[in-house]
């Protein structure tokens, strides 16, 4: 037995992964640790997608609702919705086949602002059990001699799983590192109605929780040993697009010291995942400003070189999620790393009452934007959902600045990711303030639905679909229909997207 | 001079609402005070309005951007509007007029989150003055000697409008009771990213602020005495249907008290404005609820009831606007109810930190819900903008229940609450709870958006509407353009409105 597993009554409780997952009943509610590719449990899931398949030849599918922190990995998510075990999938997820099957209407999916999972977990939507859940599989990096957990590379909803799921499993993972131990900062959320206090986190880098998960040990029904790999994608150096984008909103930061309301340390920086934020990263990082810190979901190996030049004094997220060669990088610093990097649950890391007292600066991608700022972050059109809102909203309609970015174009420039009417709307004209693509940030702040539509389409649209999204503003100006607020026809509001569906380009033919 | 003006430095400064209006230059930036309709100032906006004529005449129109708290009343925005000279309103309107002039095209309005008001204030994105704005013009109900003002009958966002304006106007309205004073708890936030403080209120009844106004002096330029009325809707008894709705709520309350989820004094109450608020707030006062607190924006007349029967403790809120016969009933026993009530500003009222602390009930109305949950709160197909998002955004993210209610159908049954796609979106499948009404109450918690569409349509759409809207779902679910996560079919999203403004009804020709 490993050396990880240090609590007498819980060495009793070792079995394989198949063992354990022979424990959970079909139709059962489980949550699980995970939140991207990092954290997640991965001999359970593999075990029980194995599982589904005997139990399918039995004519009894296995069908399973997963909750997780937010997306996971192949060992997870794929894996058990190749074997259609997912029925009901919550609160995010970033995977190919789980995607498929979602679209597909195999698995149903409720796609949740990240800051709220834990609360509605708490106030029992989710499962009949006794203490709501059915059951937890958590990934932990170590067990202590007292039975507190050291915890993985996320924190996720961790902490809700373990309180709120009847039996617990436990995946002690020995691929990640022992030292990981004291990067965490467990602060937890009361379920109790008028008996919370206030989150007492009020710099980025405060540590105010415990290293450990605590947890009610008669619950553990399993513990499992494993060896497998997180899996988060490789980083790729940024493109003449993406730093294209970067550079518009580094430009903006730059204009907005000189206007005094920002200083050089800006404020604490929110970023999505991908290519653009990454770049934002790496245009930070040989920019002029200094002494940045980070309160965000998600580290990246962006951030890695930003705490290594000193530029970034410190992280926060929940999750830690870099590429292979990062995670070398990291597990050989990796005691400088712990003391600059903190590692939260998601209900801290996205927690409105944090992120709006931080006066945080949110940037995230988009899929589309409609010309008066609202922003579509999941949907795309002919394909259907792609991952989900994440923690885009908790930090969008909180920050003191609320950015969106993408490439202006998809698909050789047949689709426009500016609209005259989004397709499906994630984030609403009340808590956008820029909208950045190659061309440039169209600054949405203290403006009017038609003064932010000329600022969308003249510095944001690419230049061959101004004439058309302008065509349609000033015909709907004509149409009294949605009144001269924010105009609209509704018989043309999405024939950008229909005109893509029908001849593959949103540009009209010539 | 009145006893109402106790400061000798300001009794120097009292002047005709004309004078003052004389000061302030046309293009200024001028925040004002008002919520609802109390507390907003009556004569300088009057003297405003003549003065425009007289600018018209000399060929150059009075324009000024004014922001307030929320809506006023006809003195403000009425005759403002009327003479055209608000070119740009912010951040919430309910007025006849203004809404007329937004959606003729005439005035650029920003409807925008009332919590984000103060921040986005600070944050300098409105006028270019030394302090942002160059002018306050705000309602008081007295002077003390030591300069300090007691509140009006609205906090709104007065304390970021008297910091962040380089002059100020204080109109001391005579018409509001003196023994206002100590119904107030000022609390400000700072705007200093990283020296904000968590928000003291634990409890909806806290009081952690001051009872008055303390401001700058040296700002003051004017001081005008005034006595006109607050003017706010008469109260309306409930009808059948919104009787119907209510009851519909308090048997989903009856439903949470038996699953545990919640006690018998239920979380803290938040309500929108008007017949279908008022209903519940009457439902709530004959039900087997007790002891219960309301953390809302506006006092209604309800809420009073509710406050002598003892059901209700006490009621926070940004703005207190009962009708005429509730305000004289509220004067005849101000000394009771004045500990009762705690009027806030509405950072504080609306704060999403404090709501999502105290696990907040939100009730709010809806124009429109799409069958995925996704919910219109502003626009009227037809016609336009009718008020703004106001508060509900603030609530309905962060509440532990966020509810909208409506009526089922609007114009003798043509207009459908319940259409495929919402022609304007304020709040996302991401964020509503439940959606009621007359005929159910459809509970979305936990429940992905095809299982939502199942409940939406058959509990509350209105019976004539379900074959349409079950039609388009169930042909959308053929159709993979959009996925089958949430079905659409773009051709047809808005086909109830298009088909509305063709032939006056949403309901198909046999």
């Amino acid at each position: 037995m490993s050396n990880r597993i240090l609590h007498k009554g819980l060495q009793a409780k070792v079995m394989s992964a198949e063992a354990a997952a022979a424990l959970i009943p079909n139709g059962a509610v489980v949550g699980m640790s995970g939140f991207t590719g990092a954290g997640y449990p991965k001999a359970v899931p593999i075990a029980l997608a194995k599982r589904a398949i005997d139990e399918r030849l039995k004519g009894k599918p296995l069908k399973l609702d997963i909750l997780t922190g937010a997306s996971t990995g192949p060992e997870q998510d794929s894996v058990m919705s190749l074997v259609e075990s997912q029925r009901f999938r919550f609160p995010y997820q970033g995977d190919a086949v789980t995607r498929e099957k979602i679209n597909a209407g195999i698995i149903e999916y409720q796609d949740m602002h990240l800051s709220h999972v834990g609360s509605m977990v708490r106030y029992g939507y989710y499962g009949k059990g006794k203490n709501n859940l059915d059951f937890a599989v958590i990934e932990v990096t170590k067990i202590n001699e007292d039975g507190t957990l050291v915890p993985s590379s996320s924190c996720g909803a961790n902490n809700v799983y373990f309180e709120h799921a009847d039996k617990i499993i436990l995946e002690v993972n020995s691929w990640q590192d022992e030292r990981l131990e004291g990067m965490h900062d467990i602060l937890s959320v009361s379920a109790v109605h008028g008996s919370r206090q206030p989150i007492p986190i009020l710099a980025a880098d405060d540590r105010k929780g415990s290293k450990y998960w605590s947890i009610d040990l008669s619950k553990v029904v399993a513990v499992v040993e494993s060896a497998h790999p997180d899996r988060n994608a490789p980083f790729k150096a940024p493109e003449e697009m993406h730093k294209r984008i970067a550079q518009h909103i580094l430009d903006f930061f730059d204009g907005e010291v000189k206007a005094g309301r920002l200083s050089k340390h800006l404020t604490p920086l929110q970023s999505g995942v991908g290519n653009i934020a990454n770049a934002v990263l790496v245009g930070l990082n040989e920019g002029p400003f200094d002494q940045m810190i980070s309160y965000t979901e998600v580290i990246q190996d962006g951030m890695l070189d930003m705490l290594d030049s000193g530029k970034l004094v410190a992280a926060s997220a929940t999750a830690f999620s870099v590429s292979p060669e990062g995670q070398i990088r990291f597990n050989k610093d990796i005691d400088r790393y712990r003391k600059q990097i903190i590692l939260r649950p998601q209900e801290i890391s996205n927690s409105p009452e944090v992120i709006r007292r931080l006066g945080c600066i949110a940037m995230n991608g988009f899929v589309e934007a409609d010309i008066y700022g609202h922003v579509n972050s999941t949907h795309i059109v002919g394909k259907g959902i792609e991952n989900g809102i994440g923690g885009s909203g908790d930090f969008a309609r909180n920050s003191a600045y609320t950015i969106f970015m993408s490439p202006a174009t998809a698909k050789d420039g047949k689709i426009s990711a500016i609209v005259p009417f989004a397709s499906h709307i994630d984030h609403t004209e009340h808590e956008v303030n820029g909208i950045v693509t190659e061309y440039g940030f169209a600054d949405l702040r203290g403006k009017s639905p038609k003064e932010k539509a000329r600022e969308i389409i003249d510095k944001a649209a690419a230049p061959e679909f101004r004439p058309f999204l302008w065509d349609y503003v000033k015909r709907a100006m004509k149409n009294p229909s949605a009144g001269l607020h924010s105009p609209h026809m509704f018989e043309e509001a999405f024939s950008f997207h229909t005109r893509y569906l029908q001849t593959g380009s949103m540009l009209p033919r010539k």
